[in-house]
């Protein structure tokens, strides 16, 4: 049995999606850029798919950006604010936890003369509202925060922090990376009061390549890319119209069924972890079961084991796993996630990140949970036997 | 009848492209940064790509660097170039007729304290590879000049520039965008002689939101995109592996059959312009049929009509066409292309660009012949009796 909980990382594309992306690669490839009808066709392709991504997060179609994906639309919402806003502060907040997309944009920024500050958040990876709140100066231009974090899946207070930003004179802008939220909680960006919000294609199905940026209307934003008039010269560049048709069926795909998903993950999750806590000792939950953090990741610390070792040991039968991010899983240093949660170096050291999707059945869960627990029994008499 | 004469904008993906894409989405869809076998898959994936990349224009695997199309790759070709070098010199030369993803990079430059020689061209389009050299300083540290220009077809003449660059104590580097030469021109990035060079998927059969660019060995670029580690740092995100399967797939496809394909699309560019030539007067060719054109563009000037009447005309008979790049089709102002050329209002206002593909029928350009003949003559009666 192959069983893929590596869903954090990416996911399989739905087979409408496939479909949509193959319609517009063959029948309707028109450039959206061009004047006659099969431009105009493209052109409503697009629209449609921005309709569908606005309806996910609760947005206007006019506020919606789409980027080549994640980190594009990261790097486009951190520095494009901070350029655009520079005048009115230079002084920017973040936190520890940030994906490397948010994190070295704001290293960049700090190298071209702007003061970052950088919040740490609790032992389970959360971020308290009043430490933001605390950091904000007169002369803040921005907050980005992620919404729900990729190795811990720990929901950051964003409500809470925006609710808290009306009651200051000048408020800073807030950007919320958004790509490990959409699709496991219900996003609204007005109910979250952000300024911007970033999604990604490849983590609810939808293809690689795409992303989006929500940008509040008024909100200036200095573009990074640089070419023709597409996307409202915010993002020149062909529209990756395959692409993003795909990123609008996802949406729809999502919208109706986010909660009865989230419930179904959030079974997993409890099942997972009671069966696992249960069989095996020296083993620790990073985040929590609560609704403070998303239902599709769990994160455990081995305690003993090298992460590496047992990830190798689970691939050999069939399950996927994930060390951390998998965009750090090739750096041999410790996740900063999980060194800014304060954890030891036997802790990090055991990290696995089991992330779900809702359409696991209870065989492959049960299999997942069968293969952890004899995977972790037999290394441990190895490692006894040395 | 609907004949599609609008490539140099775009085209239909090749039927072997959908395949590797739908692939990709569907079975083999691992992040190429995951640690287990599936993500490994997607690496391999990757790597076939980027060896199909590499032999379409004659470069080495590990000089490629995977975009999200063009005008990515042309940025951070020109401004990651001029940003690397920058204590080698600040000034650095184009020409006029440039793509926007490659103009406005420069103008953006200009900005930022970086002093810019644009070098026209003469009536058909061409630069001399003389005023390029001529315009070289001591603190010249790049030029950028395309292949094959998007509007006209014209070839720039690439190798005859690096040739006489070599005389030089101190070489600028050399960057080409080459969106509008491969599949059309025979590539090689070393024959040519240059240090960077820009491909696009979609001008190719291959999917929107993908590109490359060539970096020789030993270049150095500064990274615009900021996160990971993916493509070197160069270009951090998660790969776009199903776009990028495609255009890997259109570069095997392109490699064996460009010389036929362009000795097809020489046929149909001469019969094309001899028919309409012979059966209209007022009409002017911006460019030329000789080898100093590429066979895939003919842009005609049909004096006294405004091209987007024509054009609209034209797609009501099914054929798809340009009034000038598909970029700047929505922008009321002439062609910088042609403005450049030095052509007459009335010329810029009545020029239409038929761009064409290998596998349009005899019985299709026939269509079409006989439809613009026809459309400029009822048009022509309709203005004279005004």
């Amino acid at each position: 049995m192959q069983v893929y909980l590596d869903n954090s990382a990416t996911t399989a594309a739905h087979p409408k999606v496939v479909d949509a992306v193959v319609e517009a690669l063959t029948n309707q490839y028109g450039n959206p850029s061009s004047m006659h009808s099969m431009g105009v066709q493209g052109e409503k392709l697009l629209k449609t798919a921005r309709r569908s991504v606005a309806k996910a997060i609760g947005g206007s179609e006019k506020e919606i950006i789409f980027t080549s994906g994640g980190t594009e639309a990261n790097n486009l919402a951190v520095i494009g604010t901070a350029e655009a806003y520079k005048k009115s502060g230079r002084h920017l907040i973040t936190t520890s936890v940030e994906h490397p997309s948010v994190l070295n944009a704001f290293k960049y920024l700090e190298e071209n003369g702007y003061d970052v500050t950088y919040i740490n958040p609790n032992a389970q990876g959360l971020i308290a509202a009043e430490d933001v709140i605390d950091a904000v100066r007169k002369d803040t231009s921005l907050i980005s925060i992620m919404h729900v974090n990729n190795e811990t899946g720990a929901v950051q207070p964003i409500q809470a922090i925006t609710k808290a930003l009306k009651k200051l004179k000048k408020k800073p802008l807030v950007h919320v990376d958004g790509i490990q939220a959409l699709g496991k909680l219900k996003v609204s960006v007005k109910r979250l009061g952000v300024d911007l919000y970033t999604i990604s294609g490849h983590k609810i199905h939808g293809p690689k390549g795409t992303g989006a940026l929500f940008i509040k209307e008024g909100t200036k934003i200095q573009s990074r890319q640089i070419g023709g008039a597409q996307e409202k010269g915010i993002r020149p560049g062909t529209e990756n119209v395959p692409g993003l048709c795909g990123l609008g069926v996802a949406c729809d795909i999502l919208i109706d069924k986010v909660e009865a998903d989230a419930k179904r993950m959030q079974e997993i999750k409890e099942e997972f972890w009671h069966a696992i806590n249960e069989a095996l000792s020296s083993i620790k939950l990073n985040g929590g079961l609560n609704d403070s953090f998303a239902a599709h990741v769990i994160n455990i610390s081995f305690v003993g084991m090298r992460g590496e070792v047992l990830l190798h040991a689970l691939e050999s039968k069939g399950i996927y796993v994930s060390t951390g991010s998998a965009c750090s899983s090739k750096n041999k240093s410790y996740s900063h996630v999980l060194s800014a949660m304060k954890m030891t170096e036997a802790e990090m050291e055991g990290a696995i990140r089991f992330s779900f999707n809702a359409e696991l059945t209870s065989e492959e869960i049960e299999y997942a949970i069968q293969t952890v627990i004899e995977s972790v029994k037999s290394l441990e008499k190895i490692i006894k036997g040395r």
